[in-house]
């Protein structure tokens, strides 16, 4: 017998003939002998109509009513999938985030999760209930909704997997696994059998929206054994394994890109002040993240700087910068034409010659590198829109990924 | 200054703008310093779109996974009417049931308040922020959500409005009032300035939709001052008074029917068995409510049974009559084209002259009474369904309801 949570994703579990198709594959593993949580995501499109409605109340909030109103739909759909697995004789219960309790920090939007208690679910267990719990959601220790961010369905599974120190967390997603790139861009995309999960963390943070970055970070922290995998279809997906256990290290597993960032530039900054710094300081008090980022200190006591920030948060950093009356600059150029295509792979701390490899490729291309940022195994470049995805399908090919694994 | 409760109903809290209105309508008690709660429906057809999942999966079930999902509903319109005020610069919080909490018993679909506790709100207040209630859900003491029936939200607010002791509970609905009759059938119908609980209650049960029958009940044993006012009109609604207050006590209040009953008539029924009780006892074990009842036990050793129950109830009633044994009848009759015609007022309970009035202009239309059921202040009377609205507009005119007030 394995301990097993499983995680449906939104259109896994969009309409009445779904729920029933997933009922019937969590059946599938009761039968088997295996004791199964179930982690619910809202049905496809809920979440959206909620986030349009607070939208067009307050503009963009992620307050505690924010995430009130956002958290109903996994309320909808994880009642739904406890009756539709009653129906086929399986005692199933639903649970909802402040029953178990799943404790969260105050980030209301994107609160982390602190504590889940797992009594709730251990008393389902023994009375051969299976529990349905609700993603995304969370609870304060003042009694408050909070949500996970977008995805965080994900993290919800694989955090209660923590918890119950479950064998293994299926992640059930309209994708069959991960790719080597976005088959809707490159063809030749190939499902990797498995993955690393620094590699995994990496894509995810670039983009691949296959898993929600936080829930990858969380499999990492605990060592959960987390298995991506096909809703719609019985085959095999991509397994996350410690790196240790890769047969091959010398690879690269991906190539990721994507067209939500803009990239701003400060021309002739004075240097006499701790610039990049302040602005750092000054929006991440406004919750902004800054990206990629280059400061060009070359000019005897001027300097550019450039960094990429999401689209949609242009006009708050514009307003920010405004009122910092300590930087003077010259120019602020934007951009928001710009896609950033990222090189994963555990082989690309080993030899040189993997990085190498995506310069030259781009220059022969004459894709002019805007900004470039590396991690242990990834390197990121910034590129014209207009030239990504022709970029993406060329590196799929010279890093060998459009070969038959 | 006051403390006020208002509930808004569903048509009310259709859509953003109406939310804002709302929040306008909320913001001028607030301003005229009166300490305000409210309560809130779902969304208009939000609820009815969530039962409709239900029925595709489960049928007409009321268990407590269809009341995790109904209950979303409120969740997100208490959710979205805190998030409006906030932006009119109106503190305020949604506070779930749960959150509350709002106890109840057992009765999953359509539960009963049992407790409310008042600490949460009181502190609101004494923080300068308004509660936001989410209506029609509650909690059982073993942290299940439940629900309280459709109109349920009227309940939650009256029920509030008595654990607070409020000085006046205001429903806003979609209608300006209530009325001598449905102004959709009866042209002349009129609205009342005011109306006794006992009436309305009544009134409530025989089908006028205004206010749910339990939050009747609710605001007679609490002694709520509760007024019916319309969301988009500002003019004056109706007041729910105690009997005694009342100017003109010889009077008829209003006229109602409601179609959605069936009659079943058992034929040549053995008499040697309790028979009504057995009946009785064993459909109220499946919470299936009989209204209207006639004995008839003109025979020597046999008698006609004929009842009404609610339409959608009818297949049930049948599998529970061919279940029990002990019964021996010559036919069952069923017959869904009947409505249910009610004239209610306390002037019922002095003179006989008004309900003889009623039958008197019945027979003179040639409408056969199929089934007569009284209580102290109203009369209630089962006709052919073709005949209804017409035999409803008589009786308005010859109570003198037409002419003006």
């Amino acid at each position: 017998m394995a301990r097993i949570v499983q995680k449906f994703g939104g259109t896994s579990v969009a309409g009445i003939a779904r729920l029933e198709k997933v009922s019937l594959k969590i059946k599938r593993e009761i039968d088997a002998g295996h004791q199964v949580a179930v982690v619910v995501s809202a049905m496809a499109g809920v979440t959206n109509r909620l986030v349009r409605y607070t939208q067009a109340l307050a503009g963009n909030i992620q307050t505690a009513e924010y995430d009130v109103i956002v958290a109903a739909g996994e309320q909808i759909s994880c009642g739904l999938l406890a009756l539709a697995l009653s129906q086929i004789g399986v005692p199933a219960r639903s649970l909802l985030a402040w029953q178990i309790p799943i404790l969260t920090d105050l980030t209301h939007g994107s609160a982390r999760i602190v504590h889940i208690d797992s009594n709730c679910l251990e008393e389902c267990w023994s009375q051969g209930v299976t529990p349905i719990i609700a993603g995304f959601q969370g609870l304060t220790p003042q009694g408050r909704l909070t949500t996970l961010g977008r995805g965080g369905s994900d993290t919800t599974a694989v955090a209660l997997a923590a918890a119950v120190k479950a064998d293994r967390c299926d992640i059930f997603t309209d994708v069959t696994g991960v790719y080597t790139a976005d088959p809707r861009i490159v063809p030749k995309a190939q499902k990797l059998k498995e993955i690393s999960y620094d590699e995994m963390f990496e894509l995810a943070a670039q983009g691949a929206k296959v898993l929600q970055t936080r829930s990858v970070e969380t499999a990492i922290e605990h060592q959960v054994h987390v298995r991506v995998l096909s809703s719609f279809y019985d085959e095999p997906g991509t397994d996350l394994i410690p790196q240790a256990k890769l047969k091959d290290s010398f690879h690269v597993s991906g190539i990721t890109h994507r067209g939500d960032e803009a990239r701003l530039t400060l021309k002739n900054i004075s240097n006499n002040v701790p610039i990049v710094a302040d602005i750092f300081e000054s929006l991440a008090r406004q919750n902004i993240h800054l990206d990629m980022i280059v400061h060009n200190v070359s000019l005897e006591d001027h300097s550019d700087l450039t960094f990429t920030i999401m689209k949609g948060e242009v006009p708050r950093v514009i307003a920010a910068l405004q009122e910092m009356k300590q930087i003077s600059y010259e120019d602020l150029i934007i951009d928001p034409n710009v896609a950033k295509i990222t090189v994963v792979g555990v082989g690309l701390q080993r030899g040189i010659g993997l990085a190498t490899l995506m310069f030259k490729t781009l220059a022969e291309m004459n894709v002019p590198l805007q900004v470039i940022s590396c991690s242990a195994i990834k390197v990121s470049v910034l590129v014209d829109e207009s030239m990504a995805e022709e970029a993406v399908r060329a590196l799929h090919k010279v890093y060998g990924l459009d070969k038959e694994f």
